[in-house]
């Protein structure tokens, strides 16, 4: 854990260079537009330890799959996002001698994210070895008004120096991924244009044939006034640039504005993509930087007018939530239904910013409840589009008839993770995938989803769950064999409670899915019997026996379903009695060791008892939870939150900000020693969802909005606001309960378990209470 | 499966050249003489698929481990046998056009591997494209007599070429293990030398530093007549040659004889080290072929009076047998006990070459019961010698107080495979390492090892399963949690039986040792004792608590022990029912579904029915037997073996006969379709077992000889030899039984349930009987 990084609202602020948390502020202070996305690398070189991270979403390659033993049905390869072209460099030189911060005296460095409009700002004196001194202040932007467009100022004051300036402004597309599994290069150049001030790059990446194109434009400035003399282009492979030379004077004053735009052939046709760019850039110069960003803090503000959550009286909290929040919306755009969110969005290479269940569990309800509701619709329709590819998923594990598995890890819809104990059993996402359209369903009201869309993700998975368990004579029961639960610190358990409950729960949704359809949408139903051959009285004959007759681990002492079989040959001993120097023990202990221990990474039988909520009453939650909890080390960057939530829910309101303040500062504080790898954006979906279902007790039953608000000790008051059926929600705790409907629309909400009618465009006022045991 | 080798009882012979099955025949012409060996790979040029092999006993490399996600605890490296220094090649060249068996018209092509004298042979006439013809006889052979020595003779007879024989005898040592994980060389030169006829190669090992130098010297005869002229020496990187120019005439015969000698750090100063090839060298062309190679046969010859196994009536099975023993004997000398023998000896690079608990399980046995003592002796050493590693591996995962962990795969006592489930889990091999102690002082009865050796290994074993166990309360036992058995198609499993059989054997077996050294040893004990800072009564109590309350999963309705917790809530399918184009399911199904079948790859439960016969009565074998054999696939070629010598013991004499032959022939028939990578030659050991355990009954119980022979219908007889403490006997059974003493010491011998004595040099002849039920 650090704690470094200063606290402030709206701002996530580094005072101070300290080189050896570079790559942990290059993560930290990552912006993005949901199409391009870009660590926070220095625009001038840096000799010093550094990722540098440009990541462009969709634009992937199938790099070849790395194992010590091959096993049959490994996928070939693991996808990744690809480390593109980097358009940000400025090589700037005093009579030759080069900027570079690792070898340069620095004083007064601050970098500075501004979350309200996604401003990159970094200032800092530096004195170089020969004793040159000046003055940089650097402004960066993605446009989200925009997405082809970002920007640069980099302005730079001589304090002493007077000489020779010599800047190159260049794209660099001769970049390596830091993972790439065999050290090979994943582009070529394509085709490149120079002219005295603009450089054009296009690249192909290999097999996937992606192409992208970027152009950059400079301008500079020299105390106000721009200079146009001693520019000079130049060509290398896979690189492009503009030069300068001119004359510096101590005192003077230069500002450098690059525009860049770029697009790919996965919105233009490949042969018009450099004209296309061409245009583009000539908008954004004949726009300039301050009409740019105008547009683009526009759109931010009317973002964050929806999305915002306010916390009083905790500036700590308060950065954490909007941290998070801020994130999640330049991660993800949802205009565009091939894409999806990677575990460390635009942030990192690791995981490759492919698909995880991440995205079903933690971060939809955030775009559900604070965007408009086509983007968490296209969120399922990513996997909906993934169906066929899905079913071949399955096919290639031995399954048959239509069942499909959804990948656990997915680019394009083709599996591409590599370890078998978490590919081939952590199956669990299947109904992950499943319980999203539940999940859609129930929150905003959308039934004209199931028919021609829902319904036939939701017959693959019970397909799958059909073949999948097994019937044991032993037991008198079904089974299901060696799989692996959330909890990955297990691998290849028998009768995992959460995955044989996600399996029970998904065919007795389908069952209602299917009656819905029948009923409401006969004729969709019936072609859709015909296309998928569906044999409704047989197949669902077959559900029904196993929704009677499943086996789950339970405990008739304790009075709890157990993680899996065997659960309590383990010792159980609380984390709490572990030695803090093997924590975390993942770092610390060796796999076959946290295997046969009793610790748990992160809720498992307890994500049931989330997701399930309404099938369990309080004393069985808290009974469960009083014995997973303290034996759960929450090294997954997505346990805190659903603690948080559960145990709000048993009135444990310390225990439950204790693990909220765990997962909004999360990265901000590197509670996990691994934010230098790039940040935890799914698991922020997690935090969104943690503060409004703490602190908020927001839930829908049955169509109706329930609300079971607490305040921290600490806090003055809290605020967030939730798009609901229609309706746009405004809600604040403070000294006193309110709900202010900005809407047209009228609303039924429970709040403590009392129904209130919220009129539209009206407030509903409530004296403060406590959490209702 | 394939038929192209011919069956004869003393020969390998593979005739007409079959390009597809080249890299298998590579593999099953191997030549070895304990230290260095090689695949049958051609003299001369050969463009077409061929795996080039050269092995130095010894001489490994550690290669950067390769996974997909790196655990806690895995090793760093992958220790593997390098590919060494080829100098076999002669480089032909007829006219400028080079001899090329992938390019020529190849007729009248055999090769021969004659098992008595370890020659290997080949033949052929080749027609090249141009239409010259020739005919070749080539013949080579690495000396036992003198290990430093190889030798080859290369006969060619122009047919109709009249013109410039061109040819280039040379050292290569820029060689590259195939299995390289990331494709780099190991190998850098150190020193070189040449003279007309002789050239010289030193080599380094990277990391490791191990110094190999080859020598050769070139002879050419025309029509039996030496020539000497227009040779010249050739020198480039990492390569040494001699060529020679000389006319000739259709008709003419030339013959080249290469001599060989080399050595290594291993048993050399690293400065001296070409000085004393130069030296051996020299004596060998002294020598000449028909010398070195006499020499050579006298010592095989002496190797196959006690080792070799008759089958009269059978020729398939007489081959099968004599080339399971000729491999073992060839891989593995004993007489460094720094060496060990790798699951494919010299053949291949698989595995590594490098020890497994192969050795202990499999090929112990052998060399205990044809070898002087000392070879088997050397085998435990090798263990003993890794101790401190052994503990060190243990440390590693988090076991203390002395608790050893002998690797799953090593070279120089460091574990070095990478499969977390193998590496970490699979640890009944500890077991099969103690076992090997109590094998080796029943059988030879020599207990003096104990006190000084098999004492500290037992201590260091017997403290890890100690510690391994762990107490359930809810069973009210210790378990055994997450372990991989014997049986590789399950993974992290509960209650394995056959680990926890291994783990409370090894406790009693130590505390009998601990009795027996106390009692014969106590100066000994008492140093041993301190050394290990050995507490003897805590210890010994807490051995014994887990001792009398072990887990064993246990099914009262089948009167079965289970493989491990769970295995009835598999679905129980005989593998007959399975699909035979699903065969091997190793080849076919995905892993998940194999762990998660009742598919067993190799005896698990039933490898302990096979050790510790004497503790079960032959009716509760036949029940396990009966219920696992059926549902394993024999997909290890250690399994096979086992199930032989246990269908014996419960009368199934045509199973018995048919796993037999499975583990007979099981790379001369290529029945797992991977005798390409190589031999199974630690499973040579397991046939060797299978032969006299199957077929001769044999098995030593409180130092009493006990034969229970049957004669397959099949067969008209069959003979075998063992040593058994000092004496030497011949077993042979036919039409009447009859065993031969050929030593001085009398023996006491129970055949088919009855006390024999048989007096020195005596004989024992009883009429044919059926094995006792």
């Amino acid at each position: 854990m650090k704690n470094y990084i200063t606290h402030s609202e709206w701002q996530v602020v580094e005072e101070g260079f300290v080189p050896n948390y570079n790559r942990i502020s290059e993560s930290l202070f990552s912006i993005a537009n949901g199409h391009t996305g870009q660590r926070a690398n220095f625009e001038e070189n840096y000799s010093g330890d550094s990722l540098q991270g440009n990541y462009m979403a969709g634009v992937y390659y199938p790099d070849k799959t790395r194992v010590g033993w091959w096993k049959n049905g490994y996928p070939e390869y693991f996808a990744k996002i690809l480390n593109a072209a980097n358009w940000i460099g400025l090589r700037i030189r005093l009579d030759g001698e080069e900027l570079d911060l690792a070898k340069a005296d620095v004083a007064d460095f601050v970098r500075v994210l501004d979350m309200r409009t996604a401003l990159l700002t970094r200032k800092f004196t530096a004195t170089m070895p020969s004793g040159k001194k000046i003055e940089v202040v650097a402004e960066r932007f993605l446009s989200i008004a925009d997405k082809e467009i970002g920007a640069i100022r980099y302005r730079l004051k001589s304090i002493n120096f007077t000489g020779a300036l010599g800047l190159c402004s260049y794209i660099d597309g001769d970049i390596r991924n830091e993972d790439s599994n065999y050290d090979e290069k994943f582009w070529t150049e394509t085709d490149k244009f120079t002219t005295e001030n603009q450089a054009f790059l296009c690249m192909e990446t290999k097999k996937t044939s992606f192409f992208v194109c970027h152009g950059v434009q400079t301008h500079l400035y020299v105390n106000g006034a721009m200079v146009n003399a001693a520019r000079h282009p130049y060509q290398d492979e896979k690189f492009v640039a503009n030069t300068f030379e001119l004359p510096l004077v101590a005192g003077d004053e230069i500002c450098i504005e690059k525009y860049m735009a770029v697009n790919s052939s996965l919105y233009q046709p490949q042969d018009e993509l450099m004209d296309h760019v061409k245009a583009k850039l000539a908008e954004a110069v004949a726009s300039g930087f301050d009409k740019l960003f105008e547009a683009h803090s526009q759109k931010w503000a009317k973002r964050w007018q929806t999305a915002d959550i306010m916390v009083q009286g905790d500036v700590a909290a308060q950065q954490g939530i909007r941290f998070n929040i801020f994130q999640l919306m330049q991660t993800y755009s949802g205009d565009d239904e091939r894409l999806n969110i990677g575990p460390k969005g635009f942030t990192g290479e690791k995981y490759g910013g492919v698909t995880y269940w991440d995205t079903e569990a933690y971060c939809l309800p955030f775009f559900m409840a604070t965007a408009p509701q086509l983007i968490a619709k296209n969120l399922l329709l990513y996997r909906h589009k993934h169906l066929l590819k899905a079913i071949e998923n399955a096919a290639k594990l031995g399954f048959t008839g239509g069942a499909a598995l959804y990948p656990m890890v997915t680019i394009n819809g083709e599996e591409c993770h590599n370890e078998w104990e978490i590919t081939f059993e952590e199956i669990h996402r299947n109904g992950a995938i499943a319980y999203a359209i539940y999940n859609y369903v129930n929150y905003t009201g959308d039934r004209d989803y199931l028919a021609p869309y829902g319904f036939e993700v939701l017959l693959g998975i019970s397909r799958f769950w059909a073949q999948r368990v097994n019937w044991s004579d032993d037991k008198n029961a079904y089974v299901m064999l060696g799989v692996t639960g959330p909890n990955e610190y297990e691998n290849n358990v028998n009768n995992n409670f959460h995955t044989n409950r996600m399996a029970v729960w998904t065919l007795k949704y389908t069952m209602e899915v299917i009656d819905f359809v029948k009923k409401e949408h006969p004729y969709l139903f019936s072609e859709l019997t015909r296309k998928w051959a569906f044999n409704e009285q047989g197949e669902t004959e077959q559900w029904r026996d196993i929704v009677e007759n499943m086996h789950f681990p339970y405990d008739s002492k304790r009075e709890i379903f157990l993680q899996q079989d065997g659960f309590l040959d383990k010792e159980i001993i609380p984390a709490a009695d572990l030695d803090p120097a093997e924590r975390p023990i993942h770092q610390n202990w060796s796999w076959d060791r946290i295997l046969r221990s009793c610790y748990i990474k992160q809720a498992d039988t307890l994500q049931s008892f989330y997701w399930f909520r309404h099938d369990f009453d309080q004393e069985t939650l808290r009974r469960h939870f009083d014995f997973y909890e303290p034996i759960t080390v929450h090294e997954s960057s997505l346990s805190s939150c659903i603690h948080a939530i559960l145990a709000a829910r048993i009135g444990r309101e310390e225990k439950a900000y204790e693990m909220y303040l765990r997962t909004a500062r999360l990265d901000l504080d590197d509670y996990n020693n691994d934010t230098e790898d790039g940040l935890h954006v799914t698991s922020m979906g997690g935090t969104w969802l943690a503060f409004v279902e703490t602190f908020g007790g927001l839930d829908v039953k049955d169509g109706q909005l329930l609300l079971n608000p607490f305040l921290p000790k600490s806090w003055e008051a809290f605020a967030f606001r939730i798009n609901f059926r229609g309706a746009h929600l405004e809600i604040r705790m403070g000294s006193e309960f309110k709900i202010t409907n900005h809407s047209e629309l009228a609303v039924d909400v429970v709040v403590w378990g009392e129904q209130h009618q919220l009129k539209e465009n009206g407030e509903l006022v409530l004296a403060k209470k406590s959490v209702v045991q």
